[in-house]
């Protein structure tokens, strides 16, 4: 970690490695924390307003209230990020995050906290997952039900996730896990939405099982004005082991090809397919990076 | 919070107020963090050792390794609280938690973060549950199911516990929630297990769905100590609402009365119900402490 | 209630305190009744033949035939109506419903029995929720699933909804069940169909887990005529959280916004809220009568 | 049905056909009525007081207070028992019902209707299936779950079961439906328990899906006094179809042999099977009646 | 059987009475075999090259390869046919199959089965349908959900199948069963899809828990071009029994008329109803010969 | 596949290379064929009789009768088992075979094809895991759950466990699949069951939801015979994950030691662990053959 780096918490820019929280607080106690992460492109944020969009819904499921509004954490966030872009390379990016918990609780009650914080993408340790497409593997583990805990609202409860990523991890290390939910169908893995592409069609889960992502819409806004069919649709293991391409979006990866899925091989199993390739070129395109050149360039 | 008091951070003991981890810690961003929490009697620790094996347990399921062996968690345990005990009044008492997150990841790995800490229990802001009895209400919020998080691992994901607390309080601030599992059998509250007693068996949801509490396994010892049958078993809203009575246990409670359930009243309604008294006096014994009296007498 | 009014029993107009079933009826021994109900405005009838279309497809599916035509039903509806009509005042309503149960089993078989009757609108005791809004309460019990009974056909099964509604209003007495169905999605409470707006689309339960009440259709197309996009959909507690606005439709309420869900106010707690009060008010215009004047006046 | 026979109807013994109930009493409109049900043998009523013991429990469970206690409840059943004995023949028996309804609601609130009648037991119209053996059929409708409605509170919501029964009976009019669960196990039927023998255990399901009914419960007591082996356990169609006995137990029919269930005749098809027979003469043995031949006097 | 019939087996055309597998052959051994059929009308076959596609997708599923090309597949298939057509009338026709089993293990790995046979249609046996229209029936065992092994890849595991039948066919012989999916839903039958006919829409369960037939596609396809609305979607017992028409397709059937469901009469009860005359026509058209008549004709 | 070996076929006794059934035999078509396998252990055949008790059951689950008797079979068993027995060497072993499948379906109705065979125990190829022990993967796969097909009886429907082997080996072909139920616990994998120990207790999954293997009754038997408690209980990954020791039982393995379970090392990962030894140890004195030894002298 750069020590150098800036964070925002609670009112002040600290040193990052200054930056911390009381051990007291619900965020660490009960992983009661509220967040959401965009990324830049060439040192340019994506999406700042759509991501603020999504991380106020998700502090309104949580019962939680940030105390500041939407266009004041859009300002830290700029702020943040601009004291801290000096720090990395022209061709390196950052992830960029707005963090919220429930706090301490005192004997006024509770006080949340607020922290904003950036770190470098990680394309060296993920560049081969552009070259060789990324295996993926459903666990046995399940993806947590919306009447449990909504999946939608970005929580900092990613033990079903960890846990998921530990089951297939352990047996291939390069494994991506996707998990199933509840009634059977793909879901989503970690912060990250998972594609398939059938007969022409660009289709994902449904939005109540997993995080709506702003990569997942953005793709599904490319592939319509690319004159694909797209549709968010119930997927289960037959439609993807006959599917024709696959591929996982998140904010790091945009889109990343999928090679295999629980060992079988997707389509011909070329890496990236057709229509993945020029879904990949046009979110290139609306960010003005190459993206798997910015992550095939650090192998 | 009292600044004085001393917690334990990753092999040093430091001021409370100064007790931080990193906004980077994985126990923060994950909530992936498991802890153990026991309290003391009269400042006396109570069954240190059941409660470390449950720990190395939950350790386990979350594959962590704390890096330290039992007895040396003992060690620090006992070290911290003798810190502690002279700050609070002789008739206060501590809960004492051990809690190991996954830390901070570096390019070196994940080196977990080791706390133990100490709050004084919180008698007063729950005397009147002794005195009037515990509303509980059933939230539509369920319990997470084993194939998603086993509840028998304590880690720190209680968002969904949270979600039913809210929904609870928010219609009436002194409802206790009593989650139901997945079966829609009653399982668990945040930290808290539920009996009912019906034609004098002492009965309670199954280890599956369920935190199996400490306070929980000394119950039953307890009861069949008195000659009583216990059982672990599904229990409906049948059984609940033509149960004879019923309690909730917990570290701190070990056994609070529960007055009614949904509204409806628990067998006559009498505040403790008579068998629920034999076990709380036979628990009092167990402890050397008038359990019932220590919260009372805060009134 | 009121002595004086009339009542349609097996083929003869008796006084309603002279109406009476037999004991050994199985529409009261096995709760095996199909009924449905609609209501004046302004002392017009609504929608008379949607209900008795609606009614002969749950007499169908119940296996049950009233022996007498729909157009037989419609004209006995009128003539009964018109004689109570003269009981209450200009400014009054009356709910109208048509009753078909099982019968008396005898030797011969059995002979369905045919009730209809009048009550009027009970405006006064539900103004409340027309100026303060309504606080719906989800329940732990879960709706029936159509594998066990339809909830589609309106059979005089209501234990279901009646525990539901206990196990709110025993904490509230204000509260309005809305149970969840079997699958975690919102359904319907007691007599009454459950809406969303979010993002000005108009969003109400798929018809399978719940009754299609006519006055969710018209509501339905009112929206659509006010331009508002409308959709049937599966609604999780995180669509309810995170809505704009909410509200209930029944024959009685037409359309009542609602204030909170499980304690969460929904949008900023406007009652009504801006698209509610659009749609009530083309609600208002359909019928020809000031709905929510007519429940306020009574304040 | 006698029209001399008397029931008794919130405080008055009358003519039965004189016994009715309001159009509006709630357990019409609702079903919203709790009932229990025994028979005598040889003019002698049998274990009342258990009976009674369960009614209460039901009546619990549905928060419906008859005003009245057990011991006036028995003392009413005894008297209307007393009154109605005399008008059938020496060999004949009644059922003996006692039933609560919501009743009617008024301004003044909710008064209960209390009901209790009898009805000669139907000997001749079920002769046949102890000659040769019920055929069971397990309908695809599913037994009502504890989440939805406890099927262990004995409600008058008979829709489920009378729904099971038109699908099964419209196939073969002489079919006795048996539901499955919702898990996919073996639960009950109308008003009657399920049993299978296997390796000379005595198997039944759980009570947590079914009524725990008193001939179910007599037949458990039998069984153990005869040295046999009995259960309460998860039943599927395998431990069914491998079964070596199978009957079922009602109130009316004590113990009633199976032939077959879904067509498959269970163990060698013999009518009645070795185990049921002794326990179908033990049954007869504790009512003081041989209860085969009742119903086999009459073919 | 026809012993002068010439069936395809691991590139050999041999007499079908000689024409055998292998006892160790995992498609005997393990049911692990993919097939697909298709038929002759008139003699000329159906859509081979829809039925092939299906196949190369149940094919890729199992993770089995026939080691032949598609173009080959057909190829052996109209070779085959015209060996064979000679051997029965003008007015047979033939069902004519593809199967690749796994094969048998050996020591160098497994070498798939693969072969191609013809069978006479069975009009006789199933003329009566098309008079009386079909009974069908709904079990109690539930069709294999998508999580254990998907319906949509024709794989040879009847045995789920065969257990509905048995079920069905041991209580009334002429009935045809209709299984529900696991979440109580119509899916489909043994080699057959079922569609409802609602206020002239088509309706037929989606393709997620059923076997997406080609006569089911060529239905809707028909429906679409006669001007009506086609629906995939869940439908469960409320539609069916409400619903105005109801019929069964296969690839012998194409569209046979069903009578009642569950021994409740669909719609009016006429054979064909009005829709169904329309879509059977449109299907003779297409195909250039009267099905019904085909079938009619060997009463 | 050794051609000399001599196999049982509808009455005869074949060379295994001769030995074949129709392409039209439902066993093949239907995997609906229904099959039960002993071994040797030293020659001597094991349990024969236990196992054929089972196969009959099986057989009356699937509704078929082979048409010969109980003692009929195993005279044929032993016979063929002789026949065969001089062709492999004294410390070699044999599967030893019966098979019942639907056989052809001809006009005069379904004659059972009857077959017997064996197969030389594959000791080499698993060798390995007798040594390392076996890393265990659970698969995304649920195990058929009984309401679409009891997985008690042996029926040849693989292709569910076949998926299952698919997907874990293809990521590690060394991995052993064990299934989950629909509940989420753990079940079973190809023809082997599960078993944990915890704390000195014996624990594998209730039969309901697996086979009843006769490995798996022989070593709960050898278990209590060596003082152990035994148990039959819902395991799931909590369970597993902090189990002192797994095993898994089949007819050829016997008893096989699990390493690890998705990647995670059980107990302390040595390979026998103790008990598990002890229970080897008493397997290999109940067959009279040092079953590791067997296995690991082929290394």
């Amino acid at each position: 970690m750069n020590q150098d780096r800036i964070a925002y918490v609670n009112g002040e820019f600290v040193l990052e490695k200054d930056a911390v929280i009381s051990i007291r607080d619900r965020g660490f106690l009960q992983g009661y924390s509220v967040f959401d992460t965009t990324r830049t492109f060439g040192h340019k944020i994506f999406k700042l307003s759509e991501h603020l969009d999504r991380f106020y819904q998700s502090l309104k499921y949580a019962r939680l209230s940030p105390q500041i509004t939407k266009d004041q954490m859009a300002e830290i966030t700029m702020e943040l990020l601009n004291k801290n872009l000096e720090l990395i390379d022209s061709d390196d990016d950052y992830w960029v995050t707005q963090r919220v918990s429930r706090g301490v609780s005192t004997s006024e009650g509770e006080v949340p906290t607020v922290i904003l914080e950036t770190v470098p993408l990680p394309f060296k340790s993920r560049a081969n997952y552009y070259k060789n497409g990324m295996p993926v593997v459903v666990p046995s583990v399940r993806r947590t039900p919306p009447e449990v805990l909504s999946p939608r609202a970005k929580i900092q409860n990613y033990a079903n996730l960890v846990q998921a990523e530990f089951e297939v991890t352990s047996i291939n290390p390069e494994a991506w896990p996707i998990l199933l939910d509840m009634n059977g169908n793909m879901s989503e893995g970690p912060g990250s939405n998972f594609f398939i592409i059938k007969n022409g069609k660009v289709i994902t889960p449904k939005e109540q099982y997993v995080l709506a992502g702003i990569s997942r819409s953005t793709t599904l806004e490319l592939a319509a004005e690319l004159g694909l069919e797209t549709l968010e649709a119930d997927i289960d293991l037959y439609d993807v082991y006959t599917a024709d391409e696959a591929f996982v979006t998140s904010t790091s990866f945009c889109i990343c090809p999928v090679l295999s899925v629980n060992g079988a091989i997707i389509g011909e199993g070329e890496i990236p397919a057709p229509i993945t390739k020029r879904l990949l070129s046009a979110y290139s395109g609306l960010v003005g990076i190459d993206i798997e050149q910015q992550y095939l360039s650090r192998l």
